[in-house]
């Protein structure tokens, strides 16, 4: 109906569920595209350019981030993490709703440079809940743990911040939950300029 | 989740199928539940002090209206129509989804009244289709179908100043649009105060 896309930022403490929601998205609508992000670590074995990330020179990035044609990025450990700008408005050009799933900072440097980017915190029931799921995957050591959970509660204390909160208690809920978000945004009459235009044709 | 219920106003021009939307909305939710407005004009027959309005003589009526009784409140023909406030607001202390089926002029000041109110804009998919549809009624003089005409004009060229704007081209899609509004209005951090707190308990 609207010309125009929507981008959605999809945010979350580690374990909370987003990766399987991103993926119900775009599965159960092919108007979804997940945004790929920018980076300048080597690829692992399988990753392919442009698909699971755009593998960029040291160089290149700098470049990106001094020419502003970043949304929002990051270092970490040496390495530079990046959503390229164009890449999305083209999406959004092409009335696709976009998916960014990225961390707090990330998603408020995004709401700052487009306020009409929306923001959608995904939350575990209760954050206990959440520290016996991450605790129970055993598979890594306990700093790494302590480490996850300490950022966990770093990025829910920023939930206010976001638009919406969803609680990933159920998956099926959840993903209708979202969808009903995308809907409605789509509804909003600030994005509907064009169906108001149609609608008043004579 | 919320412990505070939603305030829904509906609007749309005679003929665009409002009544069926809000009959649908309440069959399918139990949780959604029509404001009944106050009158001063005489019952119908069928019509049920406290269901259909509330009949109030024309002292009650202006004493409310001079102790702001009413949400909103207009007069035509000599009766008075309004929005009893508190029984609005009891509803939403029960964590209902109140619905008020009002015109442009009424949804406005509810707003002003109540920010946190939604204000919907159910339209026909052009403005002709609905011309069409309010000629072919054929059960009313040409003056009537003139009059409902230039009102449905005023009501649609008001869109912009709602939250959301629904076209009603097919009454499932129509109805699902509404419904995600207002799953997505719930997931609203400004609304989820409650659930925030509740996510960050250890």
């Amino acid at each position: 109906m609207s010309h125009h896309g929507l981008l959605l930022v999809l945010s979350g403490p580690s374990g909370v569920g987003k990766g399987t929601l991103v993926s119900l998205l775009t599965e159960t609508d092919k108007n979804v595209v997940v945004s790929v992000s920018a980076t300048t670590r080597a690829p692992r074995a399988g990753e392919i350019h442009g698909k699971s990330y755009y593998f960029l020179s040291q160089e290149e990035f700098a470049r990106m981030e001094g020419a502003g044609e970043f949304l929002e990025f990051s270092h970490h450990f040496g390495n530079g993490y990046g959503t390229p700008k164009q890449t999305v408005l083209n999406a959004m050009a092409e009335g696709k709703t976009v998916l960014l799933e990225i961390d707090v900072n990330g998603a408020l440097a995004v709401k700052q440079a487009m306020p009409e980017s929306v923001l959608i915190m995904i939350a575990p029931p209760d954050f206990k809940a959440l520290k016996d799921r991450l605790t129970k995957r055993n598979t890594e050591s306990a700093e790494v743990i302590a480490n996850r959970i300490s950022r966990a509660a770093f990025e829910l204390s920023k939930t206010e911040l976001y638009d919406y909160v969803v609680v990933n208690d159920n998956l099926t809920e959840a993903l209708e939950n979202i969808q009903a978000i995308i809907l409605a945004e789509k509804s909003k009459t600030a994005r509907s300029g064009e169906t108001i235009k149609k609608i008043m044709e004579e």
